[in-house]
């Protein structure tokens, strides 16, 4: 058994008691819990973050876009996010990321049984995406429900992955994938050069040459400037790289680095690793962590 | 409700039915894991270490105790550890520093009650001691059961903390304490010098004015020398501050450190300290790890 994460985003962000009986729905599948759950309004659109064993994860999961596919009608549906189904998509997370495997597997199963047993559609993305070109979550969800409504049964490009090429009435489709944990990561600059964060943010990211699997902006604080990140897979580029990559740059620039923030939740393996390459512990495993192994003898 | 461990040392390391028996009694206690045993026939002794929320555990360490005085005759006991009763040492542990103060509360409550409904003496030592002097164990079991049993009901400075100056018939005394969760951690150096991990070891152990709370060994490896130690406290000393000091004075010498490790199991506190200070992340905490959360929504 293995321990996984799911984080699916449903297209409801203004009855709280909607999302009440999603959120209760996922967590009445024993060995879940429930770890976060956040709504927004004008995205219209909520995030439950769960976690537990890979069973009891992928009929969380299930059980969570069941309510979803009865509880939410796309038609009568608008917001400021772009969206195609009731649950709109459902990404399986490892907490290791050696176990990326086991979430392709289950995001696999539970699309299946979604298309199946809903009559939901489902197109698999990122690493459980079966064709190259549905990686990219923005382009399965191109046009967005309205438009793929019309697209799914004329366009052999955009036929679903499992189910019939047309959306539900009512829940459109559902985007399932795998994707390593993303952590958001502030580095804080003692300085107000706007311009140096920014600088610095694009020397480091993917999208302009810098790091693999780096998004990074620079922004104004109060009273000082951040360069704001999300590592998309820590086992490629981790908070020590990207530390050291900005401190460089910026003593080069005469500044120094205030401080760092984790924003939200890591998984541990990332604490596993920095220890390993701060202390040269190449041997350190996460089952040396006391809390993990109690975790193991309870799950 | 603070979640801790119990790492009690009992007078038996040959019969492993007894062992068997002892953990069984902890295991029993809902909450509470057991996350490892160890039996050494020579020493005749056995180590459990088990965690949970801090009343499952005082209550695993209650019926563990129970168990053992039931079970072990010391009169009848020979092995090479110092020993002074059955059940021998029973120390709590908090897995966050912070939390030394619950362990303390506990240990006074589960020694109270040992004494109460066992009818064995009880000494409290280390951060649990109500006398400065009974702060070191071995001082507190001097003489062992043989020797206690003759002064504790002679000597005034021998008398117990909980229940009457005499000796268990069988089960003789019980140390009861609470103490940081101690890491042994090695750091291999890139040579043969065993004088240069001596040296090291000298000079950063706290016996001879080095680091607070770290106790050192030089050794000879295979191929290499080990600078071998314990920290008592990594709260005062971490492992990333021994790695530096060990560096230094190594590099110094022209040596190079090949790799660390830790042996057995640390506090997942260790690694969130590390992260707070190799990433300058001050305002970083043990909550925001997901499995943490996980097990917080578990226990």
């Amino acid at each position: 058994m293995t321990l996984i994460e799911c984080v699916p985003n449903f297209s409801e962000g203004r009855r709280p008691e909607v999302v009440d009986e999603i959120v209760a729905a996922i967590a009445a599948v024993d060995g879940v819990s429930v770890l976060d759950r956040q709504s927004d309004a004008v995205h219209n659109r909520s995030v439950i973050t769960f976690a537990g064993q890979d069973a009891a994860v992928a009929e969380g999961a299930f059980r969570g876009v069941e309510a979803a596919v009865r509880l939410i009608d796309l038609t009568r549906h608008e917001g400021a996010h772009p969206r195609m189904g009731a649950a709109d998509v459902v990404p399986f997370v490892p907490l290791k990321g050696e176990d990326i495997a086991v979430c392709v597997d289950v995001a696999h199963a539970v699309g299946a049984r979604v298309a199946r047993e809903l009559g939901v559609p489902v197109f698999f993305y990122e690493d459980a995406a079966r064709r190259e070109d549905r990686r990219n979550l923005a382009a399965v969800r191109e046009g967005q429900f309205e438009g793929l409504r019309e697209a799914i049964g004329k366009d052999p490009a955009r036929a679903p992955d499992e189910g019939a090429p047309a959306v539900h009435p009512t829940a459109g489709a559902t985007a399932v994938g795998a994707r390593a944990p993303l952590i958001a990561y502030n580095i804080n600059l003692a300085t107000r050069d706007l311009g140096l964060a920014q600088d610095i943010a694009r020397a480091i990211r993917e999208r302009d040459g810098g790091l693999p699997k780096v998004k990074a902006l620079g922004l104004a604080l109060e009273d000082c400037v951040q360069v704001s990140m999300n590592l998309t897979d820590y086992r490629v580029t981790s908070m020590q790289t990207v530390f050291d990559a900005v401190q460089v740059r910026a003593v080069q620039a005469g500044v120094e680095i205030r401080e760092s923030e984790v924003v939200g939740l890591l998984p541990q393996d990332a604490l596993v690793g920095l220890a390993r390459s701060v202390l040269k512990a190449t041997n350190f495993s996460a089952g040396q962590v006391l809390e993990a192994r109690i975790l193991d003898t309870l799950l």
